[in-house]
């Protein structure tokens, strides 16, 4: 059992930023006919995945900076285009730094009750934000293989 | 800029074993006759992913304790069946944790030339371990849904 720490705060908003680099990237990928509209084995759309995902980033942030515990809602209705989702994707970008150093140091072992529903020490949840931004992203991944389509590199972030 | 460290060792071993486990179930929800035939859009079949996986992580954790830097294949031609996917997997699941707790808490910011190729700090190349693991394992949930197959929970770890 070790409880020596590796990695940093910023190491970790660094990481999760350039992850969503990547994903800005796979939007951007995406033509505007097929992103609210393919897909494959009765899965979500590509546009409907990454409302989960701004659904879930920024306003989960707020939830653990101010300690608001609601509910949440993939749904984001007002995001209907491609650059919809951009300007929102962009928009988070900023929040996303504003708010993750409004952390307390002490607060990320802390347990916190994630939109009511995910009670979890505060680093698990940021660590879920990313890895679920990575699981979504890589679908999309595959329907732009499916359409033909070369997705970014991983690496390029 | 804040240095202050979020995630500690242990709970950076238990979030990658939580991962493997899942990809494990993956690997176990795909059919036999399709888990080295069924692809989308060219890409690479499931079980050349997961040789991928196999080829990266107990060998690219080798390599960073023991500062052996080796190329990696993904080839792995002794690896023909779903059951010998999961014992690899298997043996490399108890690997794994011996070889991490070698890394001396020093290394994790050190810079490593993975396989020679890449010069990271330690921590980004572990961090890359896991997210090339959920990428991959992501398009294996796909390939399921195309099959008709529900894959598993992505938080049944």
């Amino acid at each position: 059992m070790s409880t020596k720490e590796i990695i940093s705060r910023d190491e970790f908003l660094n990481h999760w930023q350039g992850h969503r680099t990547l994903t800005r990237k796979t939007i951007e990928a995406f033509p505007e006919a097929e992103i609210f509209k393919f897909s494959i084995g009765g899965m979500r759309v590509f546009g409907d995945l990454i409302k989960e995902l701004l659904s879930i980033a920024a306003p989960g942030l707020d939830g653990i900076v101010h300690k608001k515990i609601e509910g949440y809602s993939h749904e984001l209705p007002e995001l209907k285009t491609k650059s919809d989702l951009l300007n929102e994707w962009d928009q988070q970008t900023s929040q996303i730094n504003e708010l993750f150093k409004q952390i307390p140091d002490e607060q990320f072992h802390e347990s916190f009750n994630l939109f009511g529903e995910y009670e979890f020490p505060v680093y698990q949840n940021l660590l879920y934000f990313v890895d679920n931004e990575i699981h979504h992203r890589a679908q999309g991944f595959v329907y732009l293989r499916a359409l033909g389509i070369e997705p970014p590199f991983f690496w390029d972030r």
